[in-house]
C-alpha cells in the first residue's frame, strides 16, 4: 500500500464511511464510495457534498453500488452495519486484491474477527469517535470529532512485525488526510469501552424514544445503566480485557451530559422499522456472557425488548 | 351489614367497579358508583348500560362525583388505581361510616395495607379475575370470568373472629348478586400471584406496544419473563408468601396462550398518556426486594423504562 496515493474502496457508504472517504479523498487518494444507489447517483451527479465547520464543500470522488469495485484497492475501509459483516465479507472475498488491508470501522467488538474468519487479508480495528449524518443522499454532515484509534484484531496479531508495519501505514495515511488518529495494540479496549456506552444508552433510548438527557434525568434509569455496565465489564475481564470499573463507570455517565439531545443509532434504526445493531451491542454481552457463565440479566432484558419491539415491526 | 338488602358505595367506577356495582344492584342492594362526571352523568340519564353475555341491559343505580356519597354504606368497594389508594382513603375517612366495611379491588399486593393504615375500618382485600372495559361512559362490557376470592389483610387479621364474620357476610352477599365467589385465609397468595403475571406481563407489553401471543413466541422474551418470575417468587418468599416456582412459572406461561390478543394495561396507559400502576407492580417487587437484600435486577430494568416512558409523555 503506497502511501502518497493509495487507492482505497469504502464498503458500507454511510456517514461514517463517507465522511472518511471524503477526507481520504481530499488528500489526494483514489477513493472508491461502494453504497445505495441513490448516494451513488447523487455523487456521481454533483460529488459528495461535505458539511462540516459550517461549509459545505463538493468533494469528487468515484462510487458504485458493485461490491466488485474493491478490485485494486490498496485499503478497504468496512463501514457496514454489524448484521452484514459476514456476508459483506463473503460478497467481496472473490474481488480483493490479496495484499489488501482491511480495515474496520464499526461498532461492536467482533467485526474485524468476522471479517478475518472469511478474508484471508490482514484486518484491523478502528474505534471511531465521530458525530456524523446523512441528511440526504449525496451529502454528509460532520457534528464533532472525527477521531480513530486503529490496531490489530487480538493479541497475537499484535506481535506480527508485518502487522505493525501495515499499522504504521495506514495511521500515516490517515494523518496525512487531517484525521486525528493513533495506533494502540489495546485496541480492542477502545472497542470494548465503545461497547459498554452502546449497552446502556442505545437500547434504552430505543425503547422509551428519549434522547440521553432525559434518560440521565431518572435516577431509576442510571440505576438500570450501572449494572449495564457492572455486566458488561464482567463479561470483558472475562474476555481479557481489562476495563477499570469506575473508569468505565464515570465514562458511560459523562456521555448524557455531553450529548443531552442525542437519540441512539438504535432508537433512530427502530423509529424507521430498520433492523438495528442490537445483537452486537447488547446481545453480543449476553452471548459472550453464556460462553463465560457470567450472568447478564439486565443486557438480556435489554436485549430481548428491543428484539421483540424489531419482530413486532418486521410482523406489521 | 345486612346481608338482605346492602348500602354499598364503589369508589373508582371504572370497568371494575361498574361491573360489580352493576351486578350488585340488579341482586337488589342499593349502589352508588363514585366515579367520573361523564360516567356519572351518563348513569344518571339513561342507567348503566351493561353489555354482557351478549345482551344490553340497563341498570339503575345512584352515581355521583363526590366521595362524600360513601356516607351511610355498610359496604365500600374500593376501586381506584394503586396510585391513587392513599388519596382516596384519606379523602373518604370523614365521609365513612365507623362500621363499613371496606374492600380492595384492586391490583398489587399493598393496597388494603394502605387503605388500613389510613382508616379505622375492617378493610379486607379481594383477588379479582375478570376481563371487562368501558366502551364509553355510562356503559361497561364484560369479556369474561369475573370470579373474586376475598380474604383478610393479613395472617393476623385471620385469626379474629369478627373478620371471619365479615367475609361470610361479604361472601354471601356476592354470591347472591351472581358472583362466583371464594374466601381464602390466603388471599396474599392470590394477590402475589397476579402480580406475578403482571410483572412478567404488563411492563413488556407496554414498553414494545405488543400483546402477550406476540410475546410469547420471542424465545429472549419468554426468557426474560422467567427472570422475572424467579424474582417475584424470591421476594414474595421473603414476605412470608410461600409462592411455588413451577407452578409459578407455568401459571405465567400460560396467559399468553390463554389471552393471545391480550395488551397489558399498562400498555393501554402507556398508549393513551394516563400514568400507569407500575410503582405498584414491577415497583413493589424492586421495594420489598431492597428491603430484604434480594437482588431484582430484571423488574428494575422493566420498572425503569416504563418510568422513563412516562416521565417523558408527561414532559410533553
Amino acid at each position: 500500500m503506497p502511501a502518497s496515493s493509495s487507492s482505497i474502496a469504502v464498503v458500507g457508504a454511510g456517514a461514517v464511511g463517507s465522511y472518511y472517504g471524503a477526507l481520504l479523498a481530499r488528500a489526494g487518494h483514489a477513493v472508491t464510495l461502494i453504497g445505495r444507489a441513490a448516494h451513488v447517483a447523487a455523487i456521481r451527479d454533483k460529488g459528495l457534498m461535505l458539511h462540516k465547520g459550517g461549509t459545505v464543500e463538493a468533494v469528487r470522488l468515484d462510487a458504485s453500488t458493485q461490491i466488485a469495485a474493491v478490485r485494486g484497492a490498496d485499503l478497504v475501509l468496512c463501514c457496514v452495519k454489524s448484521t452484514d459483516t459476514d456476508s459483506v465479507a463473503r460478497e467481496m472475498a472473490p474481488h480483493l486484491n490479496a495484499d489488501a488491508l482491511v480495515l474496520s470501522l464499526q461498532n461492536g467488538v467482533d467485526n474485524a474477527a468476522a471479517l478475518a474468519a472469511v478474508l484471508p487479508n490482514t484486518v484491523l480495528a478502528a474505534a471511531v469517535y465521530v458525530a456524523t449524518a446523512m441528511p440526504e443522499p449525496g451529502s454528509v454532515q460532520h457534528f464533532g470529532r472525527g477521531d480513530l484509534v486503529i490496531g490489530p484484531l487480538d493479541a497475537k496479531a499484535a506481535h506480527d512485525p508485518a502487522v505493525a508495519r501495515q499499522i504504521e501505514r495506514v495511521v500515516d495515511l490517515m494523518a496525512g488526510a487531517d484525521v486525528p488518529v493513533k495506533a494502540s495494540a489495546d485496541v480492542r479496549a477502545e472497542l470494548w469501552n465503545k461497547l459498554l456506552v452502546n449497552c446502556a444508552y442505545n437500547a434504552i433510548s430505543a425503547l422509551a424514544q428519549q434522547p440521553y438527557g432525559r434518560m440521565a434525568a431518572e435516577r431509576e434509569i442510571v440505576q438500570l445503566q450501572r449494572a449495564v455496565v457492572h455486566e458488561v465489564v464482567a463479561v470483558a475481564h472475562a474476555e481479557g480485557v481489562a476495563l477499570s470499573l469506575p473508569e468505565s463507570m464515570a465514562a458511560m455517565e459523562r456521555i448524557a451530559g455531553a450529548m443531552p439531545a442525542q437519540f441512539s443509532s438504535t432508537a433512530q434504526d427502530v423509529a424507521r422499522g430498520k433492523r438495528s445493531e442490537i445483537d452486537h451491542l447488547n446481545g453480543t454481552v449476553v452471548r459472550l456472557g453464556a460462553k463465560h457463565a457470567i450472568a447478564t440479566p439486565v443486557n438480556q432484558a435489554l436485549y430481548a425488548l428491543v428484539k421483540l419491539v424489531e419482530s413486532a415491526r418486521q410482523a406489521v
